[in-house]
């Protein structure tokens, strides 16, 4: 087939912009579609732009808590919310700027606009002014990501009711804001804001804060919450909210019953939705299943030529997971043979204070299975380094399989635990068993001995508790 | 054999302490001999007091730079230095006294004192008041560490000349300070007292800073340092030291010439010296070479029943490693057949900012070795992670045998870097090729990414850069 590029790819997200990079290195003639800023939400409007502020509110943390460091601030501190806000944007902006670089360096060329795809291998682009162009290629690659669920009663107004964009770029910051959802974003976002001042109440429906996590951390970390200030209300939904005189009254319904609340603002992070919507997806015959493109183990859809990697498929809705897709679906269409993602080995992390990181399956879910378990846990308080830290919160835990130690999950809560979980990754990878954790000589002292000591906990073996 | 015990431990740092509980929990009835704080130097004037005044630093360096992450103070700051040590010393104290529960907890018995050995099996402990009382085990471990190293020009008098000791309890803050040696503990110091305000001026004899590191690593240590403030001389020697008047006029060797420098304290960190003279071991005929105990892979001296761990043995002088070299060492004894240790897995750690990590051999160790390799180097300032942080200095740099992938060295400099190299000591202990690395799905955003993207680079396939 003669076309003009081997590969287009729909999308500049993690999944999109690192497929067209890795596709040009590998030989193959690339072009990547996009119409708004490279990198995606992730890289502009999530991952990246949330740790900025995050970062900024752990600073502002360590100051008020200065004194239990042996320092004394005489004076006022100020925030700065305007500041935070800039730094974040700055810190997106260099990441995004990034993309374009190696974009010029691997020789992906990006069209800019909004993509759509048509049968016979075809891309039509739409630009900002309205001009349509065609494009063709050999292979096809939709990387069209999500945007931020809206629930019907709850429809986003972007100034009162908002998503996690306007979370992000508040002109003020509010007095008060009502959160609804508790997964990474709702409870990023209720860190964030609570620990700068503004009055958060944060709404989560299933029993637990963070409630895909093990249970013992979910508790461990509504704790925290509630230790800090932040008011959680777990088993409860938003019924409705209502806008008046620049604020909202927003109608919670609880175990107890039915409570309002008055609040400057409502955050919805009640998930996301896959943009699957006007981009040609029926008019080409690309099969979907509850809303999401179906594709197999290379992200091919049913029609020949049509990928699809990301948010738009039923795997879960990381960025990490994403751009190892994109590696895989390029490398296939290259003529490697990449392994297949291994979906059981895919961390999740949560950048509150403590962090959270999870990796495998829950001690629920591995009972149910019906798995013959053995479980260890090791406190930070135990941990010295932690302690030097002035950071003793939180815990590791695994389940490992009891016979021969196979490693099913960890699940950790405290500080730098999203940096030690890629242990636990690694580890799992190499089908390690505990064993071979409570064998490997980890640097003392860090956190990541508290890996080893619950491993050593679980076998009956831990020496620090 | 009738004895008291089955094992008694002499001494309890991070060697002692841990061989202790791990034999009481094996069934061993066990003593422990200690003349001071439980936890030894580590614990109580190394490792974890340090880290504790590190982290008062990067509070410290946090406030300095709140601006950079929109905050703004009004007023001043003042340090109080005094309550920074006092913080260090509760830390210290925390964990000591943990030790105590975990001692009473594991039925590990404390005999406070002096201990010495003497053939057929006998402790003889020395206690404070000068009573002398003998035991005897079965089992005797020597696990009695090591103190600062005093070179024969540099006499430590503990108020002008000091030791690491002495620098973690100083009553009043120096304005000035040399240190001699930029090992881990005089860089550590280095960035901790430069850091608050103390002009520092570090030593070095040989052409780096951190001269075990990798060379690269030890580059970039020092654009830090002298970006930080401090003072650096390297391949420099100090010829002499003469207190008058309360301070210090030191006399350096230089490159260059003599160079002579007034300054308050001297704190020599020219390495450690064993602890082996008084213990008895001449008397009990246990070998020694190179002024170090001579053990199996099982830790046995030459003499039936005597044993030897941590910093008396010529393996390297970290508290992780004595602590494994305890357990091997008592599990051997409980009759069970652990494996021996991989010196060449051990991780060494370097806690100044931006934080040192390193395992396996050097680019040039590589080379000289003969071995085919590949290298692969990841900046910090490329990551989304550090860039959100706020500390976009560092790298990780990873070598591999160029044909099958096998992971030779990994050299890592920047925040969390501490935490991050225990996956690769889980990687190699595991025989992990580079490959695996780059196919483990690494959490996003994070720093763990970039030993994946050093690894890719290796391959030829990095993303990011």
């Amino acid at each position: 087939m003669d076309c003009q590029y081997d590969v287009i790819v729909i999308g500049s997200g993690p999944g999109g912009y690192v497929a067209g990079i890795r596709a040009a290195q590998l030989g193959l003639k690339t072009a990547v579609v996009e119409k708004a800023e490279l990198g995606g939400v992730c890289l502009n409007w999530g991952c990246i732009p949330t740790k900025a502020l995050i970062k900024s509110a752990q600073v502002y943390n360590y100051i008020s808590q200065a004194s239990d460091y042996g320092i004394k601030i005489e004076g006022s501190t100020r925030l700065d919310f305007e500041g935070m806000v800039k730094r974040s944007r700055e810190v997106a902006a260099t990441m995004s700027n990034g993309i374009q670089y190696l974009f010029r360096k691997n020789k992906v060329e990006h069209i800019k606009g909004f993509g759509k795809i048509n049968p016979g291998h075809e891309v039509e682009v739409i630009s900002e002014d309205g001009t349509l162009k065609n494009y063709n290629a050999r292979h096809i690659i939709l990387a069209t990501g999500a945007r931020s669920r809206e629930l019907p009663n709850l429809r986003q107004d972007g100034k009162f009711i908002i998503g996690y964009r306007e979370a992000l770029t508040l002109p003020i910051q509010p007095q008060s804001m009502v959160i609804i959802g508790s997964g990474a974003i709702g409870s990023e976002f209720a860190f964030f804001y609570n620990s700068i001042g503004t009055k958060v109440t944060l709404v989560e429906f299933m029993p637990n804060v963070v409630p895909l996590e093990d249970e013992e951390v979910s508790k461990q970390l509504e704790r925290n919450f509630k230790k800090a200030g932040i008011k959680v209300m777990t088993e409860s939904t938003v019924e409705q909210v209502e806008v008046k005189d620049h604020h909202c009254v927003v109608t919670i319904n609880t175990k107890k019953g039915e409570e309002t609340l008055d609040t400057d603002i409502v955050l919805s992070a009640v998930g996301i939705a896959p943009n699957i919507e006007g981009i040609g997806i029926e008019e080409t015959g690309i099969r979907t299943e509850k809303g999401k493109i179906v594709v197999d183990e290379f992200y091919r859809t049913n029609v020949e030529g049509y990928y699809a990697i990301g948010d738009i498929i039923p795997t879960p809705a990381l960025a990490h997971v994403a751009s190892h897709e994109g590696i895989i679906c390029v490398e296939k269409i290259a003529g490697h043979e990449p392994t297949p993602l291994n979906y059981g080995n895919i961390p999740a992390c949560t950048y509150t204070q403590p962090e959270v990181a999870s990796l495998g399956i829950t001690e629920k879910v591995a009972r149910e299975a019906g798995y013959e378990i053995k479980t260890g846990k090791f406190p930070y308080s135990a941990s010295g380094k932690a302690t030097a830290a002035g950071h003793r919160d939180g815990f590791v835990k695994v389940i490992i399989e009891a016979k021969y130690g196979k490693i099913l999950g960890v699940h950790m809560i405290g500080d730098n635990v999203t940096e030690v979980i890629a242990e636990a990754v690694v580890a799992r990878k190499l089908e390690s068993t505990g064993r071979e954790i409570i064998d490997s000589v980890h640097p003392h002292p860090t956190m990541s001995e508290a890996f080893m000591e619950a491993m050593a906990a679980a076998y009956g073996e831990v020496i620090h508790i």
